[in-house]
């Protein structure tokens, strides 16, 4: 996956052993180059500490409706432009964290505004259908227009669903019914199915199991919160099903450099996983698929080879296992390519692949034989929102017009290599820089310094966001250009070098 | 809940002893009075078979990319208009169903549409906040204006999400959070606890339960699955949870003429909720809640009284069980109350309200003792949807200012008697006509003859949705006036006069 950005990385390592590292960035902050987009701000601005005297205002009113521990600041949408999100104290932040990955194009883009100016598609938001029984006449060629012209490779089925949670439980559903035909031969189900399904028992109700990995995050349902395993405080106190949970690999970076060590454990992983197959078959609990993301990313930013990929790929398929790849946070772009999983290089990487936040709409691709052999079985009240779709279609169109791909793959080399700088430079407070596209991490020595390192960085105006025990995720928009990468560099620097 | 309708069946009950009935429907149909809202059609009015010409292409055409089975047609919402839905035929039909029960004011109300207008709200439709860590401004003010406005008596915490089922899903996980911590005496969870839980087991993924009831329907991701036991095909091949089951009362109807055998049978239901919660407890599985609807509504439409719900709410107190009132369906104003549970009287009926279609937002109330302990606990990216709940803003003040919740009454009144009526005059076909405000069902003689009388409604222009094994269900707008009662009542006397 990371094989784009050798050539970089081993630049720095040459640059590191032969003593030739110049720092690049100045300790001035807050002079980037103008934006492209000219209605952006010229970069950040503060005016109060962050939450300032107004969120803090907001948060305690809020606070006598729900809980509020979570909440970072109050934002002025209206104002925030690009890559700048404004908060409701009048601070200008660039905006590297993107409200958890779910925004493509920035805000206020005004191609967005366009189409919500645009008379003929205020229907679209005010008549929300039933999807699944009474669709709007444009929904095929919708569809077509938007998902099927960004489907992965041999997915030309799609489902639409609200959220990444409702993608990732009706993306298992969908498994577990498949695989459930297949074993009982594609007859029709018996009377004791029938009966027993409805008191939740076997046969009907069936103890199949989707198998998933230590540190992968699939949504906190009761579903996807089985296969997920990144953070306790997602998990404690839920009751949940005994299906098997694999290691995912713990690789050394820079990849190039631990080649030989990350081979061996990734193929410990495998075994591994095949291990459990086996072990679950016997207990009675059949594998009928196997979830990953391709860069686990709330569990830390953890990346795996091509190669383990696909031959993870390739234990599914001997298992007679579904293999569904969960896009939800590294599908849209970020990755420098529409979806993360073509860095694999693979005609046939998936049998599914769900999709949410930049997209707009949650969903998921998959194989025709993945296809619900009747009505209302893949089912719901709304089975997503034309309205979102609607959205997706003209952020395709831009991500088509404005070449936005290419400007990932540029801003994202600017990022990263500024990350292989820093780390150079600050080895005792930051490492393990990794990345591809924008979809970019560095780790800080421990939980605490990350903290501190995020804190500091909104106070200098970057939002930014933390993902598993002590790492810095970067998840800008797609808008995100080499100029916004070298603020915020230059910004990051001067906190390391204060911290120093 | 069904005594407000007691002196109209009481008045049948006594025309039909007296043989005093006569019919009111005429036999022509599609001549109703002029509706109140301008803009509506006169009248269904019918080009083409349903599905027509234009709906059996897209058919083919989407068919390509999903399964299509359950599609009833296209619709063109463009053209729909208050209780009117068009097809992509140009067939205009009354429409009674309303996207599974989820459109509050009728297709394209003048008053959403200025919503939409308004540059000042076009910036929440393209900007989806993550709401948990970044909310807007107004997100405390409008949450004051529009949910808490609603709010169930005692419950003044709430909690938005995307769809139903992801508030019930949350709404269990909120459940289940309270109460391992009074188990746990309300320390800090153990060591062994954040370990296990990392791996899907006890006791940090503690065994509990929630309780819930056979026809009963809360969604169908799996959590809400494995307390849905309405229909087969929900349930079949997914694996689940055993987690208890009780009987729903089987009520004979008219509910007045069958206190005496209905008390029995309520009776006889909640001494097995009580077996069961102690079943339960001693196979370690603690009933940590209790989930039941108002009204089962996709399991047939089956009501029980409210001294069934005030001793079921009793004994989930009695056992420390947190009690749900699932109003995803009934919730909204179509019983004539906003809340279907508000006909029970009672001043404390729930611990937890949830919430979604006609409401446009999912969603749960809860009391206070339910809000999570912590950060993150209850958490996904977008927590809901400010787009919509600045739509539902204005459907609460449209309900109040035209007082549709009195209108409601009045249109359920005109329908339910008229339901009376027919199942007087057409014993041998229909029968348990029930219901609150408009949220009526009646009984056809089996499953084949349900089918039957909703696929000739629409092809006379009446679009109706059916539920449990032999119901139909009507579940119109809250913009249904007694003058579209009256007419969809002439047009469904047709058909039962012409099967007779």
């Amino acid at each position: 996956m990371a094989s784009s950005l050798l050539s970089h990385q081993m630049r720095y390592t040459v640059q590191r052993s032969l003593g030739l590292f110049v720092p690049r960035y100045r300790c001035v902050s807050k002079t980037a180059t103008k934006s492209s987009l000219d209605f952006e701000y010229n970069g950040p601005s503060m005016k109060t500490e962050v939450p300032g005297p107004r969120s803090r205002q907001l948060m305690k009113q809020l606070n006598v409706i729900q809980n509020t521990d979570a909440i970072h600041f109050f934002c002025n949408y209206e104002d925030s432009r690009g890559n700048y999100l404004v908060d409701v104290d009048g601070n200008i932040m660039l905006d590297i964290y993107t409200q958890i990955a779910s925004i493509p194009l920035g805000y206020n883009h005004p191609a967005l505004f366009k189409v919500m100016q645009n008379p003929q598609n205020l229907s679209t938001f005010i008549n929300r259908p039933a999807l699944g029984i009474l669709p709007p006449e444009h929904l095929p060629e919708e569809i077509e227009r938007s998902l099927l012209s960004i489907a992965p490779r041999n997915l030309r089925k799609v489902q639409t669903m609200a959220c990444g949670s409702c993608s990732n439980e009706n993306a298992y559903k969908s498994i577990f019914i498949w695989y459930r035909n297949k074993e009982r031969g594609n007859s029709k189900p018996s009377k004791k199915e029938l009966d027993t399904c409805m008191i939740n028992q076997e046969p009907g109700c069936p103890v199949y199991s989707i198998l998933s990995f230590m540190g992968g995050f699939h949504g906190r349902t009761f579903g996807c919160l089985a296969t997920t395993h990144s953070k306790s405080i997602h998990k404690l106190d839920i009751p949940s099903l005994d299906w098997p949970i694999a290691p995912f690999p713990k690789l050394k970076y820079p990849l190039e450099e631990y080649t030989r060590e990350n081979a061996q454990e990734e193929a410990r992983c495998l075994e591994e996983v095949e291990d459990l197959i086996v072990k679950y078959r016997k207990k009675g609990k059949n594998v009928a698929g196997i979830v990953i993301e391709p860069i686990q990313s709330e569990g830390g930013d953890n990346h795996a080879s091509a190669d383990f990929f696909k031959k993870l790929r390739e234990i599914a398929r001997k298992h007679g296992a579904a293999f569904q790849v969960d896009e939800v946070q590294t599908g849209g772009g970020s990755t420098g390519k529409f979806w993360a999983h073509e860095h694999w290089g693979m005609d046939d990487a998936a049998d599914v692949v769900s999709f949410s936040k930049k997209m707009l709409t949650g969903g998921y691709f998959h194989k025709d034989e993945l296809t619900p052999d009747g009505p209302y079985r893949i089912f719901n009240t709304w089975m997503g929102d034309p309205s979102k779709n609607l959205l997706l279609s003209e952020v395709l169109n831009i991500i088509k017009t404005e070449k936005l791909l290419d400007e990932v793959q540029k801003s994202g080399k600017a990022l990263l290599n500024g990350l292989y700088d820093l780390q150079l430079r600050f080895p005792h407070i930051v490492s393990a820089a990794r990345g591809v596209g924008t979809f970019c991490a560095i780790d800080a020595k421990n939980e605490q310094m990350r903290n501190t390192l995020i804190e500091k960085a909104r106070s200098k105006g970057v939002v930014l966001g933390g993902c598993g025990e002590r790492s810095i995720r970067f998840r800008p928009a797609l808008v995100f250009k080499e100029h916004h990468a070298h603020l915020f560099l230059n910004i990051f620097n001067d906190i390391l070098a204060e911290l120093k």
